[in-house]
């Protein structure tokens, strides 16, 4: 399995002629805010005069988490199953936000404590949940090189069979400790500025988690390279997708990042190559103080500010209206010239 | 023509059930943040289990307006009739919207300056735009009564050929003095604090834009009843909107309400029949502070703030797949016990 990865940055080179073509639009300058920066980004990912949103597809990636018998969540591990088995189903949050927004949805099983039995699955489990991470390295590094390569083979085998935009949801009861310790290591940041209540823990679960979370980031020490970070406090969704994202980067597709989890992830990715940053878009900013620092040393400014906590990529498929929005514009509206409207 | 309106209030006695229902939803308790109150505002409307969006309907009303000779604007009056004819021709950022969001789009000639001849225009003309109203008020006690009737009639119509959602959206050069003095009146401020740069003015423009508020607000005083502020500085597509307005409550649905000057018309609704405002939701908050301030007297939290300062009621447009997923949840997401989830 390679670690290596061939992305390359998107090309400036169109940039001012993109901006042109927007400016041109009967509209005031600028008067569609960030629908704008949407279409200028999509068209210079894309290098064609139309945008096309193709297949636009949600991966679920479901992982379980040895940390998760520490109590630092509201609910056990038996939840990442149940909720697989919704997903299955189409009775949770992010299927109804998938059949609204015309969206396909696809489960991963990346590692979940029992497997499921369902041909619906895709199946790529690298383990029956990780280690835990309070006491020993989450993965092992053989682990963490499988789980990236099941993410990219997936976004490269999408991308083959047509879909240009990719979206990442996850399931899995813990998850949140994983992806602040990642946020931690990656930032410099001490366990208490990135740790925070996941779906709502009580204060003793939150002092737990911070204790448990600064235990790893000491083991981890001053060895910060993404893969050992992934090693000793990853988790097998987490890494899949860091994979994913890189995979739909060397395919030159756009991703779409939304929630707390994915942004630790697409954090991971842009260190590993940094280049995957250009097809990175942004759904949703919650109101998690970590999830607003983490997308700050992105760079990024999202769509939406619903206010969502749930995670399964629910923003994703909430703001994929407004990027085929921002497509249609660029590609149909009239301009100044086209229209006869004067400037 | 009757100014008396027959609307009722949404009546509140189902909300602890509806509350219940989305509480049960696989997630934790409010995290589908603002998703979850539009949800429940919808199935408190609608009073039926399913929420239901049918044939949603964007209505941009376009009057031109006797101030845009003050030079208080960018561009002149044929902007206006220039840019109904890009609705026409489909050209327009809101064709664009409503088509990638699957809206229907019907455009109204309120009264601009010059008629246009096409078949496919909603002829409801009161005038050859409105009057100066730097100079005289802006309309006669009977052109406000006309463009309200014409407003609530067409809402009535298009509620019984089967729509259940009205947007609206408007096109006016010069018509965001008439919204700021609107505002001013309404909510007792000064000319200084409502009038904004509207598409971009310049300094000089704006000292001017405010001192011909000033002047017409002076004209009003204290007579500040919904149908005299509307006669002193509205205009025929604002007060055909608040018609239309008016006319939707009547009809029991809702509506969705976007921009500055759609908020100014929905204000001068809440004025007339203050229950009209349960069946208002809100699509865009815009940068503009008068715009905040109006959104803050109407207890309004819009779903989305994406710099938007176009009008046309673009900000309507794109919001509304997230109203549609919030019905999506509402209607066919799985609670705990029907998914076997573990609380």
């Amino acid at each position: 399995m390679s670690t290596s990865w061939n992305i390359k940055p998107v090309s400036q080179k169109d940039s001012d002629a993109i901006q042109h073509k927007i400016n041109m639009k009967t509209k005031p300058l600028g008067a569609l805010g960030a629908l704008e920066q949407t279409a200028h980004q999509l068209a210079l990912i894309q290098q064609k005069n139309q945008i096309v949103i193709q297949n636009p597809t949600m991966l679920v990636f479901a992982g379980d988490h040895g940390v998760a018998e520490e109590n630092v969540s509201l609910t056990s591990s038996d939840v990442t199953r149940q909720m697989v088995l919704n997903f299955l189903a189409g009775g949770a949050a992010i299927n109804c936000f998938c059949r609204a927004n015309d969206m396909a949805l696809k489960v991963v099983d990346a590692g979940i404590k029992t497997p499921v039995e369902d041909e619906r699955l895709i199946l790529q489990r690298v383990g029956a949940g990780t280690r835990n991470l309070a006491k020993e390295p989450a993965m092992t590094e053989e682990e963490v090189l499988q789980s990236l390569h099941y993410g990219r083979q997936l976004a490269s085998q999408l991308v083959s069979e047509g879909c240009n935009l990719l979206a990442f949801g996850e399931m899995g009861i813990g998850n949140t400790t994983p992806a602040s310790c990642i946020m931690a290591a990656l930032l410099n940041k001490s366990a208490a500025d990135c740790v925070g209540r996941g779906t709502g823990i009580s204060d003793a679960q939150l002092d737990r988690k911070i204790n448990i979370s600064a235990t790893a980031l000491n083991r981890i020490g001053n060895n910060k390279t993404p893969l050992n970070v992934l090693r000793e406090v990853g988790g097998f969704e987490i890494a899949q997708i860091t994979g994913a994202i890189l995979g739909a980067a060397e395919a030159g597709i756009s991703v779409l990042i939304d929630g707390f989890i994915i942004t630790a992830a697409a954090l991971l990715a842009t260190r590993i190559a940094p280049a995957s940053r250009d097809y990175m878009l942004f759904a949703h900013c919650s109101g998690e103080q970590g999830h607003q620092t983490m997308l700050e040393a992105l760079d990024a400014a999202p769509l939406l500010q619903l206010g969502l906590r749930l995670g399964e990529g629910t923003g994703a498929a909430i703001a994929l209206p407004l990027i085929r929005s921002a497509a249609e514009f660029y590609n149909n509206m009239a301009s100044f010239e086209s229209a006869g409207v004067t400037l």
